[in-house]
């Protein structure tokens, strides 16, 4: 377990972190833009994120280093007799922090904030070619009882 | 291919046959509460999209009646420099339409909508247990690359 966690909302000062931290992985560097200064559909997002109540952009720091990042997005639907679902994407956790336990923590912290926001269900895709996650969420409870389908525009 | 379509947002007036429509399926029907007066959580939910300019629940309607609905979910990310998706959720084509082609027709138009509103990926899951379903994702170019995984709280 690891301790001296917090967990918020990032603010736009978190932002050039946490870019870095997303190209810092296999399949992030073929799609991120590590240029500085940072592309602007970084910030001109960040600041959409940040505006729409729906949306949250999480960030956990041990002391005051950022370890880790996951987005939240909370979706009204009729299925399921009219329930709130949590979507969860773009979960990274710094390379030095990993195997510590602490994803386990953020996503405890992640579900129970789903749950405060009246959630029933969460949900999230996670790449085949990431069998490490995979086992992950497999652990952590979530049944992969969907394909995850995506079409580029 | 199915003539005399319309596609645009639902409206209140609308919500009635659109839990008829989620309960009259296999899946659908373990899960939906097809009582009259509706459950309070289906008029709610349907006010939460409408307000929610990232949501949208869309209809297709042949003359005046429903045969098909889905919901899109707008989301800015700050994963793929910065991008929105378009998350599809919620598919019914009503059962006296399949086969006709128009599950595709509301599909290149959900897709054109996506493309309208900045998106550059559009992703949704389908359940293992509709294969049906998996085959027309495929035929329609998108990529099962992901596992889709579900925690019910």
């Amino acid at each position: 377990m690891t301790t001296d966690l917090t967990f918020a909302p990032a603010t736009i000062h978190d932002i050039d972190t946490l870019v870095t931290m997303l190209a810092d992985d296999e399949l992030g560097q073929q799609r991120e833009d590590t240029r500085r200064p940072l592309n602007q559909s970084y910030i001109d997002n960040f600041r959409a994120i940040e505006q729409d109540p729906n949306n949250e952009l999480i960030i956990v720091k041990q002391h005051s280093q950022v370890v880790g990042m996951l987005q939240l997005t909370f979706i009204p639907y009729l299925t399921h007799t009219g329930s709130w679902r949590c979507l969860i994407e773009g979960v990274r956790i710094h390379k030095d922090f990993r195997g510590k336990g602490l994803g386990t923590q953020f996503f405890e912290w992640a579900i129970n904030r789903a749950q405060q926001r009246g959630c029933s269900i969460v949900q999230l895709t996670s790449d085949k070619k990431r069998p490490d996650a995979i086992r992950f969420y497999n652990r952590l409870g979530f049944t992969a009882s969907h394909e995850g389908f995506k079409l580029n525009l």
